[in-house]
């Protein structure tokens, strides 16, 4: 019965998530009729009981309204939404990257601070993540292993480890081996081999803009320039605009956050990733590709990765555990193509191996079935995180905000009205107790003094309390 | 009763392997007396049964014999010592370093292939090494963090581990602050950071020649060039050769193994580590000092490190839980005095965290009181492992064999007759299922193609066995 039940509620929850996203994101509009029960219920081949339930939680969430004979409909008295931010018009020069002070004063201070509300930096929600089923895993595996779990797991790392990752790329459109794999101590790590690989210092990358600051201060770290190309906030880097970039600077290699973008959520449509390959092969121009959100999709399919469009070798996808299981084990892999051997030789010169009972603990937890069905549970509460975080925002911010609507994965990218300087309301909030990262720390060319990045991964009601307390500060300040 | 017989026990014991060394390197001669039952009882303050099982087991070993009434003589049948290596005598111009395709050959390929006797890589031996303790107090650790386990643990890292590290580091002769510390991947990632963060691409770098092949491809690796100083297999590092080659090269940074060398188990004599700090403080350049080996001394105390005469900040000490504890776990940690916001930072841009268990679960293992017991157990068991593989590569090796006389780590450098090159010893070992390390992966100029490096923390009757097989090949070879 236990079982049944549980997947009675997963199938009415589901219908009410989908039902409100579509409202969150504009596409069912105040006063639009939604299908009716009779429809909903052959569409997903449910009960009508099961449709019904659905949609009285959706009322009771305030969302829709029956009306006698008629069925149910988006209520118009919802707050309208917020636009989405503009694609955005970075500047065309590549520039020197000098991040160090500002994320040394934000997000080394903030981000581990526990006595702020944390809407700040990237992390998982700790208690929504694995760690106590992946500890005991890791606990399993270690009496397992014995002596040899103290020992180097030399680059490029734990067999059984690339097997499982090679099985889950098959979702994304990779068909990988073991072999095209070297384990890594997370994605950072990943993008800064693949830098040092195709690139040497002065040399240009052209990346998305916005994008996290972790890149740029790798840009930064290993002396590279980077060339921001315009990004749109639901589909991505602007082939247009990278085009254009290629024809006017040598550019070395070209970096995207391909699948939800941070911060802004973007997902680079699939026939597009395959546009984007295209183009920089034809300069031979290796595509450095961030798929670190890549697993947790809104949707019901996994969208593709860059990488599965592939012929040359020239693309480098990088990725890692750390925002679907537990950053803190400090796993990561990267996928070099053409460049394997000299990026696993980088991992090996660089820091020799991964940490080998992280290795072996995700490997065992992933072939033991747990992680399909934890992503699956992970992914449905970060989307109801960002829908409710989404209007949590509406509600409490000025009318003239911009808001990003993400696809997957748990940010969300904030345009605050032009006469609110980001910096200024990171020091307000900050006083307040609250921890946001200011739009200056995703460009290297200060394009976003009015954005800010919120992790909707945390929501609860202490975090709905801090949205309203950062809409009036911010009303304050603009 | 049981803690006062292993105490007795470990008395008797230690007095056998303090002289067995002193035979072993030499101080004591065939012939010659040792100090009578009497008066090492009163030396030692032991009983003079104690002093008598010591002698006992010395008689057992093959190494004294008794002379009625007259005491207690180094046996004058045992063969004599094989000299050492003398000092190096490097090329004196700065080189580029090469090593990438000798190291992917040798080093990845066998390190840890289980079908060879493993002579060859300096891991630590799991079997000694803590690992099962270890591996339990992660557990508990692990259970007692909960999610937090989970999460970045950003840089510069778990303060109770630099905790420790400071109180550990009092032996050294240092006076450190949690503040001082950064906690990094393990040693090469800190040695990797210290280069990053006082040199650039195309910049000199003064070495120990020989020195460890980890050393040499992390410079090739950052585009370094490697300035080989002759290196005294006692002692250490020339400083009348590296005042001269200051004198006539750009030298950026000094990089020294002070204590127990990589392959020569050298160790800097505390006065001399002073005079080094001075001399390169003149021209201000840093020393990157690496300490990894420093625990596992055989002497009554721990040397200092060079770190301890430091007060300019020059100093930057890197060292790691790797050859101590357990590899495998990737923790290491960095004091880069003057250049701590830099290199602080490139951990944070080139890996974000250590490994958060690792680290805790180290901090828990040093504060509960088992480190000191465990090493103290480790360097009596890796001195008498030295101790055993000497002897038994000046029985089996050709007499004009030269051999190095640790006082510390498991290392050992063994000079072959001129005819034997070591790459070709190399390939006919690993036919007969034998790893060693041959000379050239320890100079950028192949200064040492007749030398090889021996481990022997995994001395067995299996390892007695290929000595022996290798004192074969030799021959045939030389």
């Amino acid at each position: 019965m236990g079982d049944v039940s549980s997947e009675t509620t997963y199938k009415y929850e589901r219908i009410a998530d989908d039902i409100d996203h579509l409202i969150e994101c504009g596409a069912l509009q105040p006063g639009d009729r939604i299908p009716s029960v009779r429809r909903m219920s052959r569409a997903r081949e449910v009960s009508i009981s099961t449709v019904l339930q659905a949609y009285y939680l959706l009322e009771a969430r305030g969302l829709i309204r029956a009306r006698p004979r008629s069925g149910f409909y988006v209520r118009s008295d919802l707050p309208s939404n917020l636009p989405e931010p503009e694609i955005s018009t970075p500047d065309p020069d590549p520039t020197q990257v000098s991040m160090r002070e500002l994320v040394s004063m934000v997000v080394l201070k903030d981000a581990t601070n526990p006595a702020l509300i944390q809407l700040g930096a990237a992390h998982p929600n700790p208690a929504l993540a694995a760690t106590e089923k992946l500890n005991r895993t890791l606990t399993v595996v270690a009496r397992r292993m014995g002596d040899e779990s103290g020992l180097y797991d030399y680059a490029p790392g734990c067999e059984a480890l690339r097997m499982q990752i090679a099985r889950q790329s098959l979702t994304a459109g990779c068909s990988l081996s073991p072999e095209d794999i070297v384990i890594t101590s997370g994605c950072s790590e990943s993008v800064s081999f693949c830098l040092r690989a195709v690139c040497d210092r002065g040399d240009t990358v052209a990346i998305e803009s916005p994008i996290c600051f972790d890149t740029l201060q790798t840009l930064e770290a290993l002396g590279l320039r980077a060339l921001e190309i315009p990004t749109h906030p639901r589909d991505g880097i602007s082939l247009e605009a990278l085009r254009f970039a290629m024809q006017h600077n040598p550019v070395s290699a070209c970096l995207v956050i391909s699948n939800f973008n941070n911060p802004l959520g973007s997902c680079i449509p699939d026939p597009k990733k395959r546009a984007l390959v295209s183009l920089l092969a034809t300069q031979e121009i290796p595509l450095i590709e961030n798929d670190i959100f890549g697993e947790l999709y809104f949707g019901d399919a996994r969208p593709s990765v860059a990488k599965a469009y592939d012929r040359q070798g020239l693309v480098m996808l990088c990725s890692s555990f750390s925002k679907t299981l537990a950053p803190g084990y400090r796993v990561g892999w990267v996928v070099p193509g053409q460049f394997l051997s000299t990026v696993r030789w980088l991992k090996y010169t660089s820091s020799l191996a991964a940490p080998t009972l992280s290795e072996h603990a995700i490997a065992e937890f992933m072939s033991s079935g747990s992680y399909a069905p934890y992503l699956r549970r992970t992914r449905r509460a970060y989307e109801r995180r960002v829908t409710s975080m989404s209007r949590a925002v509406r509600r409490a911010f000025p009318e003239e905000t911009k808001l990003t609507r993400p696809s997957g994965g748990f940010l969300l990218w904030v345009e605050l009205p032009e006469a609110v300087d980001s910096l200024v309301l990171y020091e307000r909030a900050q006083a307040a107790g609250i921890a946001i990262t200011p739009g200056y720390l995703f460009s290297a060319t200060d394009q976003y003094p009015n954005f800010i990045r919120l992790n909707a991964a945390n929501w609860s009601d202490e975090a709905e309390a801090a949205i309203d307390r950062l809409g009036q500060i911010i009303r304050q300040l603009g």
